[in-house]
């Protein structure tokens, strides 16, 4: 009913961070694309299977040490019905491993559209009596604009099948104030969606103190992102703009509480673009991940409380 | 750059209204499901193979009348990625039956990522070379919660590719007045957003008035979809709600101008399922689809002044 599935994957890894996997295809190394080239010519196919191996390599290096992967549905859809079949293929694979899955959909509807969303990435679907699991997420992140009538068929799913979601509260984004920092009643906007987050979390309630609706807060605005987590004790957050958006260990670290728990912070090209930063032969790429997966750890352990559920 | 061709594809067919391709595995009539089972199996590919023969149906019965269709993703994506080959195959149907193709996937994101979204559903894509557009549809639902990083990445690929967006500002559901309908220095959080469209719309200016940012506003808020009619002059209104969710024709009438335009109607159960509230056979599933889309139009027709541009 919760995201303890995560806290675990972090306690037992030591580490509160996530990769993201958003392989543009300029991402991918040249090797791969021109297997996939030679073999599928220049198509879709060809593209969505070099993403495909791109992030296998990835996680293959990264499961035993990052309880995470969050694939941003962007990147698959951007390569058509052939990059959606690599984002389920993805997800099963990082399953397959043990990773936690978090579908990085900001996906946002109402009613019955909402619980095709919901049983599309959290649930499942029948066929003629056959169970099946279209996109197997275990977590899904979901734009709260059009209130509750949005979320709340998502409960029912995450209820159902022990998932979790992650609403949009303060994003990374310079523009994010335009409308999130707005004053409504002497509170922001985006301090009136965390707490519709801890409302909605009542549903959902999880063994450590987190409920199953999470929220993402940027880690580009540090202090709302510290009086956040004071003001939201159980809602869990899903901390993005680290690294390559300009955020640091330090600006990260007001997320997590005493137990070093509170927060995943995300990291998509820091992890994925390592090989090209470092300079390394690109048939490394795999080897570049690891290693700036374990600084970030680094980084970041070394900020806030030890790590216990 | 604009909305341009959706406003002259209304003035054509007299009609300004748009069908909902929303189907649902139960919506679809049993002898078009008990073909694709019998042929595919219980898979994926059989659902998708029945959305797919619906959808033609209802486009070739539809086409010379109704100026548009709105596939919604969630009921697409929640057939994996094999639903997802429908939503793109329907997509390519309807532009080779000359319909205006309104994607409704409420997408957001920031930056590079929505570049991706715009890439994927408004735009193309380069493999090698070879261009490619995924999603090939003509306008996008988005939700602006992310502010301006999350819109602008669109207003390029439209620019480019001649295309448009509708943001969403008042939606249809119960629960939109949560955050919506809460103040912000004297105005409602959906004025504001409403007043975004207006200025993000100044970068798509169109032929006869309208920019290629839209607006959705729900049926079910008549009063304020009169009121934002008169305060938002360049934005074109999507309007869902009525029918299923209880909005009828006098409730759209203040959506519209002087020159009958200003708006398109949304009917998704209304159209596809009227074969199921007509009692006819369901092998006339796309008869009764077009008499409900003609009865439709002819309710809001006479309500609002005489179509033109």
């Amino acid at each position: 009913m919760s995201l303890d599935r995560l806290l675990e994957k972090i306690a037992e890894t030591q580490n509160p961070t996530v990769a993201g996997l958003d392989p543009k295809l300029d991402y991918v190394p040249e090797y791969i694309r021109h297997e996939c080239f030679a073999r599928y010519g220049n198509t879709l196919e060809a593209a969505a299977q070099a993403l495909l191996l791109f992030n296998k390599g990835l996680i293959d290096a990264l499961y035993d040490i990052v309880p995470a992967v969050k694939p941003q549905c962007a990147y698959y859809e951007m390569y058509g019905w052939q990059g959606m079949k690599a984002l389920a293929e993805t997800m099963e694979y990082a399953h397959q491993k043990g990773m936690f899955v978090i579908t990085d959909g900001k996906r946002n509807d109402i009613g019955t559209t909402m619980e095709a969303y919901a049983a599309g990435h959290l649930g499942s679907i029948e066929i003629n009596g056959q169970t099946i699991h279209p996109f197997p997420g275990d977590a899904l992140t979901v734009n709260g604009y059009l209130g509750s009538d949005g979320i709340n068929p998502l409960l029912k799913t995450c209820q159902a099948e022990n998932k979790g979601v992650f609403v949009l509260v303060k994003t990374s984004n310079p523009s994010s104030g335009e409308l999130q920092d707005r004053m409504m009643d002497g509170k922001t906007v985006y301090q009136v969606m965390g707490e519709r987050c801890e409302a909605w979390g009542e549903a959902l309630p999880g063994k450590y103190g987190y409920s199953g609706v999470g929220a993402v807060v940027g880690a580009t605005y540090p202090k709302q992102l510290e009086r956040l987590r004071g003001s939201l004790p159980h809602t869990f957050f899903l901390v993005p703009g680290y690294g390559a958006q300009g955020g640091g260990a330090w600006d990260v670290a007001g997320a997590f509480d005493r137990n070093g728990m509170g927060a995943v912070v995300n990291s998509s090209r820091g992890i994925m673009c390592a090989y090209q930063k470092e300079g390394c032969p690109e048939t490394d790429f795999a080897g570049a991940a690891r290693r700036e997966a374990l600084r970030m750890k680094a980084d970041i352990t070394g900020k806030i409380a030890p790590i216990r559920l």
